[in-house]
């Protein structure tokens, strides 16, 4: 019998699982949940239903896992301790330094209810935070250094489409290179955040709008980009469409360390992804851990989890002699 | 109070985790054991008792964790499931072929006692173990691939060892970087053996021997070199000391996967390792999986685990807390 998967939410990220449940045999998707009125929203899976959001509790006993694919900023903060009164429920929420907040509510829930809840799964957080927490116990003499792209971030293209006079953006952040290199070559620098990352924007300007107060406005943003060299490229709609309709993103998570009696010897570890679609792969590693919230609620965990605490095998559909005679 | 450890077995791993507990302040090192004679073994760490192998179970109440340095091909099979009946262990044994019946052999022995056994810890098995876990349960239909150096393989330099006028020698296996890019760009090619590595051997001839000969012969040898392409290169004792005298290794594990509807979205996971000392680093490995060993045995787990069931977690001393503010 397959494990039975429920979708809250159909963006990007619940389109992505959708498609990801049907590379796994073991799984199999039972519903999908919206907001909007469900007679408006085309699935791809033929004969799956679609529900409003509503209706999921009275669905509890016909959905082993729930993944959300919700918002940080409003959508998840409620939605998965509330669903985790009746699901074992996966989410991956991203909004870093409100974790602990979001780890204590969703666990209360899940206590409570006897359920299995997976928060801030993805890749960042998720299996950046992995290779961070496995090089840092490995190498506790070193230095962690993340770097995101070349991918597109939402927030900040978001942040451009506010300019006064742009009709669209897309905005790209871009490791660089010499700071890679620098780290990959054990030098362990300190490094500022414009020496990190760059910034590249393509913008649409409305007609007959500023383009050079467009530029200033967007090169001075706080937090966004005035630490950061920024190029801004002014593009036709057509070239927007033709060349940047992609959701690219990835990025590097590097240990730099040094072992021995005296710390005579370097080592680096690290682990890259390069991703044609940031929201298909996230779904792809939320799925992963349905199956493994699955696992770990059938033998009778509860309350709320992280990467950093599922077993890896609780993720793969194969069995420990399976794992043991073929990949170990 | 720190988790007490002893060392089994004192050559380059065992001097490695010696170093590596001193990274550590949460664990100490209680005792090393050898079946040479104590007297000769002189170690780096002030205090700390060398006994006779002999001894070690009378000690079974004084330590936490044993790790065993010896090696895979005649001491850890019969070494692993003994020192299972009186302690908690970890060993880094690395015959893949022979894993499941070493994992049945240990596993027996340590659920007869009631302690938590770890084996194949290091980085392949180990790491890259893990790395080809999480790269197949996320990207199910895709392609693994496991590319080993630039290093030094001790089994390949004792091969060249063996042939008749052969003094000294060293052998690097190298990727091949053409290779590795065609799996990096995603085109999921199909590689021989010949077109993932090279390898590349120092020779020191004895005096008046025959170098076109052993230069034949080690191209000649089956399983080692006969299969790649392989260069010799002749050398003084004086510039093998001078220039090989260490032992690095390294590696890549690459997941090359496809998402979508259409499969229309390629991803690339790289998990990569630049050592300048394998048996260091090695070590480092261990004794992050002998804190784990210890907090599984301390929560009631009992029988052998390799590192795909073990939470990740379990390998920091940090707590949850800080774990999920800190890294997540």
């Amino acid at each position: 019998m397959s494990i039975r998967i429920g979708i809250y939410g159909y963006g990007n990220l619940g389109r992505g699982v959708e498609a990801a449940i049907r590379q796994s045999s073991d799984l199999s998707l039972v519903a999908v949940f919206t907001r909007r009125d469900p007679a408006t929203v085309q699935l791809r899976t033929p004969g799956v239903p679609v529900y409003h959001a509503d209706k999921a509790p009275s669905m509890k006993d016909d959905i082993d896992v729930m993944i959300l694919c919700g918002g940080s900023a409003t959508d998840l903060p409620t939605q998965t301790p509330d669903l985790a009164r009746y699901f074992n429920v996966i989410d991956s929420f991203d909004t870093h330094a409100r974790i602990p907040e979001h780890f204590a509510s969703v666990d209360a829930a899940a206590n409570a209810s006897g359920h299995v809840a997976v928060i801030s799964v993805g890749w960042d957080p998720g299996l950046f935070s992995l290779n961070r927490l496995y090089g840092g116990a490995i190498l506790p003499e070193g230095e962690d250094y993340t770097f995101w792209g070349k991918g597109v971030s939402q927030g900040h293209s978001d942040a451009i489409r506010r300019v006064p006079g742009v009709a669209d953006a897309k905005q790209y952040t871009i490791p660089v290179e010499a700071a890679l290199e620098a780290v990959r070559a054990g030098k362990a620098p300190r490094l500022t955040t414009r020496e990190k990352h760059v910034r590249e924007c393509f913008v649409v300007a409305e007609e007959g709008a500023d383009k050079a107060a467009i530029e200033a406005e967007i090169k001075a943003m706080p937090n966004y980009f005035a630490d950061y060299d920024t190029t801004v490229h002014f593009i036709t709609k057509e070239e927007l469409q033709r060349d940047h309709a992609g959701i690219p993103h990835g990025g590097f998570v590097i240990r730099s360390g040094r072992t021995g009696f005296e710390k005579e010897h370097s080592h680096v570890i690290e682990y890259s992804l390069k991703l044609d679609s940031n929201p298909e792969f996230t779904s792809s590693v939320l799925v992963a851990y349905a199956r493994a919230a699955y696992r770990l609620h059938r033998e009778g965990g509860v309350g709320c989890k992280t990467v950093l605490d599922i077993p890896p095998a609780y993720l793969s559909p194969k069995s420990g002699d399976e794992l043991r005679a073929q990949l170990l």
